[in-house]
Formats: C-alpha cells, sequence, structure tokens
C-alpha cells in the first residue's frame, strides 16, 4: 500500500488566512476547503457534534442533521435546551467525523487512523414556515435511509409544532481527510512487527421488523438495498 | 422487539441538581450517571469530539482518545494549537457516540437513532514525566487495538519530546443510551408501512499489510480476533 494518497490535498480550494477559525494547521496536506469536499463528508453520514459555549463552558452534544445546498438542518423538540439555546443565534462549530482504518505502523508513534472529517462554523436560525419544517423532516428521515420518508407518514400539525428545526448557514467549513498506509520511519522498516491498515466501515446488519407489523410486509427496496 | 428495553434507566447513580451541565434533560430516562456506564462507552471506543471555547468561538475536533482510570488522555503535536490550548487548563467537554441502529417507525416524527454516548466535562493538563508520557501511548495504540502496543516500537525520546499528552480529570459526566424498537403512536400501527430497526456497527475488514513488510509475517493473533 502506498503512503497517504491522497485526494484532498489536490484540492484547487484556496487555504484561508492565518488565523482564520477553520484553517487546519495541523497535518496541514491533509485539509481542503472546497464545498464539494465538505458536502461529500457531510452527506456521507447522518450524526454530527455540534459544540457551543455558554460563557466560557463549551458543550457538545451528538445530534442527527442533514444538509440543505450550504445549509445544515438540525431539529429537536422544542422544550431542548441545547436547540434553544442554539436558535438564539449563537456561535455554533459541528463536526461530523467517518472513521475508515487503522493504521498499525511499526512504533507506537506512527499509529493512526484513517478517517474523513469535516467541521463547519456558522450560526442557526429557527425555520417557522410549516411547509419549510415538513420539508426538513423529510430530510431527516431520508439522510437516516435514502428512500425512506416516502414509506412514513409526514408529520402531523401537532408534530410540526413540537419540533424545532434549526438551520445553520455554514458560513465557514474544512474537510480533513487522512487515507492511505502506514507511513513509517525508514529505519523502523526492518523491525519484525505485522504494518498496515485494518479497514473500518459502519455496517447494517439484517433488519429486525417490529413484533407489531400489520400482515406481513416485504422488506422494502430501499431497505433491501442497504442491508 | 420491545419498546426501548434501556438498562441505563435502572441505574442507581443519581440525578445530578437541576442546571448542572452534565445532567440529561431530554429523553432523561436515557440518562446514566454513574462511572460504571460512562467507562463502558468510553472503553467501546478511541474517538472523541473534543470541544472548547475561546471568547465566545466554539470548537469541535474529533481525537483520539484513551482512558485511565478517572482520566480522559488525549495527545497531538507540541505545535498543536488546539492541543496547546487544551494545556493552559481551560475548560473542556468532551463527547464519545456509538451507533448502533436507525429506527425506523411509522411516521417521519418517531424516526431516531439507537446509540450509546458518553459527554465528559473537566479540565486537561499536560503530562510532563516521560514515563507516564510513554505509558500513554501505549495506552493510545491498546485503545486502537488491544495487544497492539506489545508488537510495535515504544517511543524514543524525541518521539516523546515531540508529543503533548493532555489528561482530564473526568470531573462530570453522564451517559445516554437508546436501544429497543420503534415507538410508533397507537393510531399509526395500522399503518402499512415497514417498522423495526437496521442494526448498524463499525466492522474490520480484511487487514491490508504494507507493501513493505519484511519476510512474510504472519497476521498476529490480536489482529485476527479483531478482523
Amino acid at each position: 500500500m502506498s503512503a497517504d494518497a491522497d485526494p484532498i490535498a489536490a484540492s484547487a480550494a484556496r487555504r484561508p488566512p492565518r488565523g482564520a477559525r477553520h484553517r487546519v494547521e495541523r497535518m496541514r496536506e491533509r485539509g481542503a476547503y472546497d464545498r464539494a469536499q465538505v458536502h461529500a463528508v457531510l452527506d456521507a453520514g447522518f450524526i454530527g457534534h455540534v459544540s457551543f459555549a455558554h460563557g466560557t463552558q463549551p458543550f457538545v452534544i451528538p445530534m442527527l442533521y442533514a444538509r440543505d445546498g450550504e445549509r445544515l438542518l438540525l431539529h429537536g423538540s422544542v422544550a431542548s435546551r441545547l436547540i434553544n439555546a442554539l436558535a438564539e443565534g449563537i456561535e455554533c462549530c459541528v463536526a461530523v467525523t467517518h472513521l475508515d482504518g487503522l493504521v498499525l505502523a511499526r512504533s507506537h508513534f506512527h499509529h493512526s487512523v484513517n478517517y474523513r472529517s469535516a467541521v463547519l462554523f456558522g450560526r442557526a436560525v429557527a425555520v417557522t414556515d410549516p411547509a419549510e419544517k415538513a420539508a426538513a423532516l423529510t430530510r431527516f428521515v431520508d439522510a437516516l435511509l435514502p428512500g425512506r420518508s416516502g414509506d412514513s407518514r409526514p408529520p402531523d400539525a401537532a408534530e410540526l409544532a413540537a419540533t424545532t428545526v434549526l438551520s445553520m448557514e455554514i458560513t465557514d467549513a474544512s474537510a480533513k481527510v487522512r487515507a492511505g498506509g502506514a507511513k513509517d520511519n525508514r529505519e523502523d522498516l526492518a523491525l519484525p512487527h505485522w504494518a498496515g491498515v485494518v479497514p473500518l466501515s459502519l455496517v447494517a446488519g439484517t433488519p429486525l421488523p417490529s413484533d407489531d407489523l400489520v400482515g406481513a410486509p416485504v422488506l422494502p427496496d430501499y431497505l433491501r438495498r442497504r442491508a
């Protein structure tokens, strides 16, 4: 396996100026700033880690998300402190990370992981239009499983009223990717240790139907493709 | 499948007082505060999302971690801004999340995911003792893959000097778990949609050896067990 074959390094998007909040400083060759790369990371998942500060106290919470163009959609109960804090338009930072492999080098020092990640900065606003809120919920369902929204009941007025949808304009963003094999020091290559990569992926198992399904619904196509 | 069979809800540890930073407010029956539950979430992974605030600006970054008793160990280059910011002892919040399944309900509204997560609060200090730093690096390697540290070269003095190890006392922590099936409204049960859970797990694929392995090292036992 070759050393880091990093498609991101070839990105044409310009590195942000020194001090910019989204500039990748460590392993800068792994950083990318063009939106297509950021979108690719976002579209490959549905769970992000959302952080905000309350005074000097930071918080970070896992949340479901969906992308809508240059906006990141989040949602939660209208009673959620977190959601309400974000809805005030405070600064928000969201990280999305996919693990792709364990990198086992000859030295402890060069052990690493392969991953794709994105870090986004922006401020959220509440989506108030009911049709826009319903469309956002459709996106959340399809982010979990493409095609699923058409095979489940859309929200009614009470469910929409119980849900706050937030829309965060992606003001600044970067992607960071590590791919490829272990990078060992030349003088370590003669060591007798196994070296290489253990690929990791999030795999869907056999779907487990609810006990109370009506009749004997067949496994839908969108689910058969995924599982 | 039964509705949320939540082992965590039975936890004996007391709920923190109102306003405590680690008190779970939403879906409180999913929250737990005893350290065994928190440790179980931490010990099942090796990537956390670390957040801190710089003025009103929050940041969140994925980082490798390892647990050492009631401390969370982090590490990075001595040149890392992030690591140096954390080493100043500012407030830090770390979330660790494992995805266990897609929960597909009859309604958009009740779609969810099964997961195990932990959120930790504390302040970090730099570990300066070389022996302690080396021991921490051993923990990071074994957090990736138990048993691996014995089959790779420990750090030399230059590598230790190039690495900052942080130790964060876990001051406050909570775990949150969702398990079990879809929870639909009674009046939705007659809908013709498939409902249930698609299990998800992070799966290791076939190890890919480096091209430049010396001789033909056999796949080590600790790797065969994992893959």
